[in-house]
């Protein structure tokens, strides 16, 4: 009889760890969390080599996961990166670029359009819950209601419509956005828990502790069921706030108290995944939307050693930290060379979940899945540079060609290039040494992927450029409700 | 019987593991490999964020051991930092820094004074066998032999006299250093095993190898016995050159080949403390004797997000990788964050071996032992920045001041600054934002600091001044002995 109870024990054992087993080995419909910060710098982690920002838990993540060193956004700026992340598609497609308004503002009219198909629409026909914590800034739904992220896929969201700084209050003095000496006062940011405002001015010193609440919360409530939590922090994008318990804490100021909250965060998440017994079946992306904002001075971060910031299509504009995470599946404290980008996340995520995007459409996305669990070479070679609606730059291997170049901010006119300006971006990743008299068969080479890039493009009438005029009396803020 | 041989075994055993233990966990006098790069910046490894350099071991050097983010060399300068490392005071003690002659040259008649104690010397009262590879520069002996490793402490020399530029052959073309395309043929190098002249030229593709063969030879030969080695390697200082193993194989280029060999170099000497059970009785520290130069273009190296390079005073001059590693005392995966520098290799190497500094001459290094085993606050607050023999800047804590500023390389007069530049460089380690009007308490405090530190300070006339004419007619080379 003990020797029976015995063996019925061991063989319940057997069928748990096969159970767990096939749980983990697994890759069919994993988790996808993907965490978006804003305006964080190429060189702001630790892992990425900054001095004074202590990140250990995106250290351990890089760690315990992989570590992309030739990662780009999609854009230069916030709404069309956004836009190409949840579409796979360049910004120019979906009309969410614009030459001159770069992005939405608080009163656009415009917003992504419904034809546009995202990554939490194309994971729900696979069975995903979906959830979105944070920043927005793909449609602002107090203007058009079609504007709204459950609009688009997400069953539920909280967090802003736009930017930190798009509704000063009229007690912001001059150049408030960059201000270290931050007063909530200045800015009357409101934040939506799904279609209701729940508070405004919202309480940025609490936003990065208010998301993960959030995005733990989502987690938990999940765990019986695949889910996809698209988690697209305000900060570190000025003003910049922190939480008492971040605020005057690290050796970089308060930038460096922002992204070490952020920090806290994402290691947050990550603990929860763990303690829920998630972690193996849940692939995390963390990255950033462009590169630093430059002209915000001691309240902007750091490219590194990459040419310029935010705005600009030189490297410190687009590429970003890229960290992979999926313990079990994605090999631990790898790095991974492989051109790589944002628009990647949409057809990734999608053969993680088993499914395979509509072929209808052009998608400028590739499948990161062979090189990010198998370290395969990426099946990525070029990466195409826009600033607004013009093509500014292309990567094919180690070339990058400028066609035209212009500062982030600051410099009114683009300057044109003729011959393109050619760079070396593996031995020269500062763009200082142009090649373009030496390498003319580059130079050659990367025109022809220009001209194969535009003949699939069409570009989409601009979601940017109309906006709602302000009501001739100021409207009553509608009363907050939780 | 059998239980009686039982018990002998275990006494014998127990016995054993005592005798390791007590070798392992008793820091008393463990053996010391010092580790210097020639050039090499902040921002050239992978573990501080340079995008297509691979270093894998150094990556797992600092994964196992700890690494400084705030560490300097002692001069921004070959020969002066050398001198410094050497004997842990600042080079214009010791007569060997100089405002125009930055560095010996080949000629030199002048050379480390027999007056200084140096680090081997130290060591060797403390019983230690002493070993040099590599590149000395702080003494031609072919000019005067008193200038000699061995008449300074090392039991046994293998390498050459200085920097590999400073013998061009008459076949090199202009601006020969910094080219990519290198001839061996253009160089006549002299590598010397003690007294003797090995090879000249010497075969500089073959340089690392040779050197990494040498240490690893002598890590063996001393296994029984405290030893302290110093591998000061030739590279990355112009002209590079890597062996066939490496040349061609970085995404950086030749400049990424030359440091992923020093990279294997370094592996391979980690590697043989492993094997012969030396590890955990082996401080090894991994830094660069300056940033890197500049002007060198592609062939030169990166100071990250660091302003200027090699030469300069600014951050990027003096601020360099600084890796620690003793399994099993230093923490693994550490970050240190305190202010430290080359100078406190000599007190803190002579403290591991159970001794203390000769109290009678002012020393500028501080012993680092308790930050490094027990990440205890840091001894340092202070930093002095000379160019030559003239205080350029200092740091205290987190304020640098700079009374004087120049580029490394091309700026023929320096900049006088009154009142003095002054930065964060935790907030901006850029050295971008002069806040010295914002905080003339901080101008003020630290201007404190330097007249302190200038009142100890006794300026020894310059060792680098007087050079041997060139015979009338050249010498023949003695003829080269294995």
């Amino acid at each position: 009889m003990l020797r029976g109870m015995r063996n019925l024990f061991l063989l319940a054992a057997a069928l748990a760890v096969a159970a767990f087993h096939g749980h983990a080995a697994s890759p069919a419909r994993p988790n996808v969390v993907v965490i978006l910060a804003d305006d964080l710098g190429y060189g702001d982690l630790g892992c990425y080599g900054h001095p004074t920002i202590r990140t250990p838990h995106l250290d351990r993540m890089a760690a315990e996961g992989m570590r992309f060193t030739d990662f780009y956004s999609a854009a230069e700026v916030c709404t069309p990166s956004r836009a190409a992340l949840l579409t796979g598609r360049y910004p120019v497609r979906s009309g969410m670029a614009h030459d001159r308004f770069r992005v939405l503002r608080n009163r656009s009219t415009g917003h992504l359009p419904a034809g546009e198909l995202t990554l939490a629409e194309a994971l729900k026909t696979r069975g995903y819950a979906t959830g979105m914590v944070g920043k927005w800034h793909l449609g602002v739904w107090s203007i058009n209601p079609a504007g709204h992220p459950r609009r688009h896929g997400f069953d539920t969201f909280l967090g802003l419509p736009h930017s930190n700084d798009m509704d000063p209050a009229a007690a912001a003095p001059r150049g408030a956005p960059g201000r270290p000496d931050q007063d909530p006062a200045w800015w009357n940011a409101p934040l939506y828990r799904n279609e209701d405002l729940v508070a405004r001015p919202a309480d940025q010193t609490q936003l990065t502790r208010r998301y993960t609440d959030e995005a733990v919360r989502f987690i938990r409530d999940h765990r019986q069921q695949p889910f996809f939590l698209y988690v697209a922090h305000t900060f570190p994008h000025v003003p910049l706030f922190a939480s008492g318990a971040f605020r005057g804490t690290s050796r970089r100021g308060l930038y460096g108290d922002v992204v070490e909250e952020l920090d806290w965060s994402v290691g947050q998440v990550l603990e929860t995944l763990r303690r829920e017994g998630l972690a193996e079946n849940t692939f995390v992306f963390f990255s950033s939307d462009n590169g630093p904002w430059l002209i915000m001075n001691q309240q902007g971060g750091s490219a590194g050693l990459l040419r310029e910031g935010k705005g600009s299509t030189w490297e410190g504009g687009m590429r970003v930290p890229g960290i992979a995470w999926w313990p079990g599946h994605i090999p631990g404290g790898a790095v991974n060379t492989n051109l790589a980008s944002l628009l990647d996340l949409f057809p990734t995520a999608l053969t993680f979940a088993g499914g395979t995007p509509p072929p209808q459409r052009p998608l400028d996305g590739f499948d990161l899945s062979d090189t990010l669990l198998r370290g395969a070479p990426g099946p990525r070679d070029t990466m195409f540079f826009y600033r607004g609606t013009r093509l500014f730059a292309a990567r094919h291997g180690r070339w990058k060609l400028h066609l035209w170049t212009q500062k982030g901010y600051g410099q009114p006119q683009p300057d044109a290039h003729e011959p393109p300006l050619l760079f070396d971006v593996n031995a020269d990743p500062g763009e200082s040494f142009n090649l373009s008299a030496r390498h003319p068969e580059a130079v050659a080479d990367v025109l022809k992927q220009i001209e194969k890039h535009r003949a699939t493009l069409t570009t989409a009438p601009s979601q940017l450029e109309s906006v709602e005029p302000p009501a001739a009396k100021p409207q009553a803020d509608p009363s907050p409700r939780r």
